[in-house]
């Protein structure tokens, strides 16, 4: 066995903060800070080696590792020249955990061990504060209590109440020190009454006991599951570190505060923090006492003042990141108590690590590597003020499925929405869910309630894509959208009544709550240029309208990786000859209602040619099923009955034998191609023409005509036959280039990628529909269990925003091996939502795809994601 | 290049039955039969290898094999002292394709090549007859125009029908000598018309012609769709046949026949077959004339008749099997045209392999290769009276979703059937679908017809386990429940009108048909007694009653493999507990209602362990969505609400918080379990304790707790720790072994097989559910498409009838391999309906599987497949 503890403190530091494996991140931290000078209180770290060593010996410590404890604290005794349990000028330790990574779980702190009822007269004495005495004593044993020997919180907490009660008083502080005495006294019986032991008058025992308790709790229920989930693994323990008490309670010479190197909210470079005198850390945070701008401490310790300075100056240097640290000063003697990594605002983060870099403190790739993708959203949406939010009360919290915030008026069907809009009103469209009928109502509205569906349900989809604010899944909201009525949370909104949306929490507000605009400063600017420089995944955006590729490209997009045609399918006139394309009961029909449907493809596909300018556009053809194009209410199917010369009966007829039990599973994708091929030639001459007149009109095009829902390579040889054919004729006599390719969202499609790649000059990866298939979950239904399996463990995360790598992951990787084993240079992307998340993001550069392809609101999450993907290979 | 021609005949035989890859099946066997001396008239073969060498050469012949053809042609004039094309003594030739394996789309027969304006004089004076010779002519210049020139079949017809008309006659036999000489000159003309060349008059012209077309042939796209669907790989093409023309209708001395070595019908051993006396094979087959019985024939030409029987027993005892074969007299001469193993049906099938064991002919193993598995079923079930059949027309075909025969009156509803089989009458249930609620009237009922659903509908998964007839998916079939009619082929039943279903088939006929009971012969149980010497696999039953597991046992099932405990949820009082269950709005309640339920489950597991005595029973816990236990009718919604003391509105308002979008991929399997533990207690309390108990009373259990829809093994470690506990409570103090696993049945189970292995203790493949979340098929939705699929070779089969092995077959395969990686002993079963298809099963042998499970009357023929992939292997 190795050295069980390490010292650290002034000159005799053994460790340093490279050693977090060994020693723990908060032990490697306070060691290093010792190592620079800076007043650190002293101390000894004992092992994660002694942690593994303990379950060894049967969950003890062993002899060898008492023994050490021994040394270092007599160590620690004479460099402070006091003694632990001393009745006369007793030490006083603080015990805490620290692994290497923090986690959940854990053992909580221990403070004041050493006091006893011989030690505490040592402290009144050199204290001179009896009061603060026998309240540090009465903390020490419920803290003891309560972690090392399992008493539950709340006992303690009652005789506490009883106390309080009985003198009428309303905070501890007011309690004199004979109270404090007597609860001294019933804490003590408590733990004698529930654990059958006396709580420990030897100080050297309480730290050994204390010691225990925090290695004990390496394999508690909440840690283990914690390291199983995050796929923690090859830790040996944590780390236990005990250290003296310092107190900032002594005086008017004694504080205690907290700072940041930087304005943690706006990352502006100035000494940000505040203080209070005569007082403990815990008062900081009580909020009984209102705390001091630290800049007025230069006015009451000014030599400690600069001496903080220097010190925050010197950690900031060395660590070279923003620093949030602690401190404390007893009786005119600064300690730094903590420092580690601030944390900040996206906004902060930004210009800090963008400062940084100008400061000569950062490189690059290490700025890059400083933010957090996720994030960047934060300030690519309109968010809700989050001061003002504080004032105002959640009614209900249902899945963040877009984030930003939206106050509005709230609007139950399209046409009110429209009318609302058009008379100048904000509004909030407000659902059971959406279908794509609700486009035109969504355009209209600056954020969407729904009550049902997943966080990939249409509504949160397509409200991504628009950059719009959207809630989904708030299953407590009553919506009756015939009666006109929501009712959540005790209120009952009418049509009209405002509403504010919180897309990036969840939560829905009565009434108005201010927002604050998108910030984006020249900084992210800058950062975005860093990350271009690095990142080796190529970034595209789902978009199907002229208006979301503009915004996609000024975020920075290179091209459309999933352009859906059926969403031009909807509006006006279009979504008339849809239908009765769909009601044509041979294929003269068919033809004839395809015919009307056809220009008005040619115009939206040369709109979006024009727009990108010689960017690749990966055009999709048509997916849903066909009944999605149906009307579903009674008074749209009379009238839409009356516009196609047909009766509500056959309408209905038609709906029920379009009518499917699993739509997800059905007549859909490159099924409806082979089984109407009309379809598919009308889409691909649309396509085509389209690019040939855009080109002849000197714009660049690069189509990419994708397939959707393979499964087997005959659909795809069946489907690009009928686009060959096409192309052919409207592209003869000019050089465009196009390709054709098809989408991986069937398992067969990926478990025989091999031979579809024979077939396919590109690929891209639906992993929406790839994870509802391959796990099994329909993403419109999962809302009934998903949450709580992330509840209980079963999943960590919900599967449609954060790619399943060990399953779905598994799948897809196999699909580009395999894919690439007979076509080399297969073009790959992926167009699912996981296009835009970071962790699935760094899963796609590493398994080598070509480009992500996410919505326009993502896209510098995305480029910010392969950048940092890139740096960590 | 090796030897391009290989002749046959008496003596100078070249090829044997070996050499198939290289002479084609049939030359092989023609050389065959030469060699043994049996008289088959003589010629050659043109090797494959010259087939591949014909495409080398830009689709001709090269000089060598032209050379080779020459050369034994004279081999062959000198051997019949006979010359080709000659006109005096004319030698005529037949030609025919024949590669190694019969495929469709190859270039059919040309007979009477040789003949011309020359050599048509010498056919008439040596045959005396010039009606006779004229007619061969117009045959062959029909024929050869057609198959070889391209000119389409129906021109030909055309010509003489109009000979006819003009003739007023109405067979062909009725044309005069005249009539036929103009048909010729016409025939010419029309060639000519169509081709722009002539007609060959010369005879080597005609057959290096022939010849070249039937390798031609070879690369046409019907053949090529074949080979690729069937994945025949590796052929180099098809052989060419060569051979002298024989004519039975020379006179008075002349005849032709067809026999068989044994009765295909029954199988019994004797000489089978019928025969004209001067008559072309042709005549045989068209039905103008009545064949005799071949024992007729030893009174007309004795010698003859001797010699035939003398064949027919060196040839079956060659080849050791039952032969199919042709023969020609002509001029008292016996020729022998063609043997090949005969066609039988299922009973002369069994027979055979048993007798010929018997008699020494084969051994055991080749028996039971001998007999096609998926042919048993016609000996398991009731099967419409093919006789009487022939005389029905068939109003339409849906699929044959469950095999045999029914008759019976019509029922639209569970109570009506109910009740009418109570009157005495028997019933046929006919529905648009079926769910679990219909179960009682589909017992009630012989046959069931339904308009939606596939293969594996509930209508047809339950109808086969029950064994009986099913017709479903008759999409063109008009159900009106409510009215209670049935349009279907321009009649319209009503409730007790007559109805006949084949099963077999899919048709549906008016009225009633006979129908002829099932035999399970002595010889049926000789050769499944032999299968069980050789497989290797187990074959267990899914069932989930005693009937029809005392049915299963019967046939020789092992155990169940697949219990699914859903099903007993439906009878009477069960259902209204499970109601008043699912629409409990908290968990006392649930449990109040799941205590009423556990009795009846407690009986039905007891009366299973009984039935079963000692063999294992894999019971499944709860796998369907909820909302497939609550009613769909308004009426019975009213009267449910009534029984349950709610309101419909509330009883509605339930149901629609359970709907789902896609219940396939909803809350259902073991995410019911996770959800509400309570049922997995109940049901794990119910099975162990019935098993504790019929242990006590002597009879030995073996349970198999199966949670399905794992997709993560923390679902299944969920689940098992409920199961283990209630283990513990109940068995405490027994002896009873039980093992805990999980259906693979989501493609995330299969990719994660290792790690949920590490928890299973066996894996069933479910692989219906595995199939549609693989492919992204709903079984219920896929009559939409799959159909045109087949129809356009885009599939081969349905893949919820036969495993689809390159995509399913591939994460089964990875399964078994990751979960046996962990857990080596891992017991692996399948328990979709594939167990018990022949071609899946051989797919589980070659993958390592312990066992199969199907429904009870498909046990036979798992048994019998699974002993032929063990001898295959």
């Amino acid at each position: 066995m190795n050295k069980h503890v390490y010292f650290f403190g002034a000159d005799k530091t053994e460790g340093n903060k490279e050693m977090k494996d060994l020693l723990g991140g908060k032990g490697a931290n306070l060691a290093e800070m010792a190592s620079l000078g800076i007043p650190v209180p002293p101390g000894f770290t004992i092992t994660t080696e002694t942690c593994a060593e303990f379950y060894e010996e049967g969950e003890k410590l062993s002899d060898a590792a008492i023994k050490e404890i021994d040394e270092n604290l007599e160590k620690l005794e004479e460099s402070m020249d006091m003694r632990f349990g001393d009745a006369t000028n007793p030490l006083l330790l603080s015990v805490r955990s620290g692994a290497a990574v923090s986690m959940p779980g854990m053992m909580d702190t221990v403070l004041n061990l050493g006091l006893n009822d011989e030690s505490i007269k040592g402290l009144i004495e050199k204290s001179g504060n009896e009061r603060f005495a026998w309240d540090s004593y009465r903390r020490l044993v419920q803290m003891f209590g309560d972690v090392v020997m399992g008493v539950e919180h709340h006992y303690f907490e009652q005789i506490l109440d009883t106390a309080k009660e009985t003198k009428g008083v309303k905070f501890d502080t007011e309690l004199s020190i004979e109270d404090l005495k007597e609860i001294v006294v019933k804490y003590k019986e408590l733990i004698k009454e529930k654990v059958g032991k006396e709580f420990p008058t030897d100080a050297k025992e309480q730290l050994i006991m204390a010691t225990e308790a925090v290695f004990g709790s390496w394999h508690n229920n909440r840690a283990k599951t914690y390291r199983r989930l995050n796929d923690i693994k090859g830790l040996k323990g944590t780390a236990v570190n005990a250290q003296v008490m310092v107190f900032g309670n002594m005086g008017e010479t004694s504080g205690t505060g907290v700072f940041f190197t930087r304005d943690p909210a706006t990352g502006e470079n100035l000494f940000y923090g505040e203080y209070l005198m005569n007082a403990q850390g815990e008062d900081v945070v009580a909020g009984i006492r209102t705390p001091k701008p630290i800049s007025t401490l230069k006015e009451i310790l000014p030599e400690q003042y600069d001496e903080l300075v220097e010190i925050y100056k010197k950690v900031e240097n060395h660590y070279k990141d923003m620093q949030d640290m602690e401190f404390t000063i007893q009786e005119a003697k600064l300690y730094i108590l903590q420092t580690r990594a601030g944390k900040r605002t996206a906004a902060a983060a930004v210009r800090c690590a963008v400062e940084m870099v100008d400061e000569g403190l950062i490189d690059e790739k290490t700025a890059v590597l400083r933010v957090d993708p996720n994030q960047l959203d934060q300030l690519l949406h309109k968010q809700l003020d989050p001061i003002a939010k504080k004032e105002h009360e959640s009614l209900g919290k249902g899945l963040p499925a877009s984030p930003g915030g939206a106050v509005g008026k709230i609007a139950f069907d399209n046409d009110t929405a429209v009318e609302m809009k058009k008379a100048g009103d904000t509004v909030v469209l407000v659902r059971n869910d959406t279908s794509p009928e609700d486009l035109i109502g969504m355009d209209a509205a600056v954020g969407i309630l729904t009550a049902k569906g997943g966080m990939t349900s249409h509504a949160a989809v397509v409200a991504r894509g628009m950059g719009k604010c959207c809630v989904s899944g708030l299953g407590e909201a009553k919506i009756n959208e015939k009666a006109g009525t929501l009712e959540l949370g005790g209120i009952t909104f009418k049509e009209g009544d405002y509403i504010t949306l919180d897309g990036t929490s969840g939560d829905v507000y009565e009434g108005k709550i201010p927002t604050t605009d998108p910030e984006l400063s020249g900084d992210f600017g800058k950062l975005m240029i860093m990350a271009d420089k690095f990142r080796k995944l190529g970034v595209r955006t789902n978009a199907d309208t002229p208006k979301d590729s503009e915004q996609a490209i000024k975020f920075g997009a290179e091209g459309i990786g999933l352009c859906r045609t059926e969403h031009m399918f909807f509006e006006g006139e279009r979504i008339k000859a849809v239908r009765e394309m769909i009601l044509s009961p041979d294929l003269d029909g068919r033809k004839k209602a395809l015919a009307k449907i056809k220009p008005f493809q040619k115009d939206d596909f040369a709109a979006l040619f024009k727009v990108m300018n010689g960017k690749p556009i990966t055009i999709r053809l048509l997916d849903p099923p066909l009944h999605e194009f149906l009307p579903r209410e009674e008074k749209d199917i009379i009238e839409i009955a009356g516009e196609l010369n047909t009766t509500p009966e056959a309408l209905k007829q038609k709906m029920s034998e379009l009518h499917e039990v699993n739509p997800m599973l059905g007549h859909r994708g490159c099924r409806l191609g082979v089984t109407y091929p009309e379809i598919t030639e009308m889409q691909a001459e649309a396509i085509f023409e389209a690019a040939r007149d855009v080109a002849e009109a000197g714009t660049e095009v690069c189509p990419e005509v994708m397939v959707p829902l393979i499964g087997n390579v005959e659909e795809l040889k069946n489907q690009k036959e009928i686009i060959l054919a096409v192309a052919k004729k409207v592209l003869e006599g000019t050089d465009i280039d196009y390709l054709i390719g098809t989408m991986i969202e069937v398992p067969r499609a990926a478990l025989t990628a091999d031979l579809i790649a024979e077939e396919a000059e590109f690929f891209s990866f639906g992993t929406n529909d790839l994870t509802q298939m391959t796990l099994g979950f329909s993403r419109d239904d999962v809302g009934k269990f998903v949450p709580e399996y992330v509840e209980k463990g079963l999943l960590e995360k919900d599967p449609f925003q954060v790619l399943d790598q060990t399953g779905v992951g598994q799948l897809v990787k196999m699909a580009v091996e395999k894919g690439r084993s007979t076509k080399e240079n297969l073009k790959i992307g992926i167009c699912g939502e996981h296009g835009g998340e970071p962790s699935s993001v760094e899963f796609c550069h590493r398994i080598g795809l070509n480009y992500v392809s996410c919505s326009p609101f993502r896209v510098p999450i995305a480029k910010l994601a392969a950048a940092q993907a890139a740096l960590k290979d």
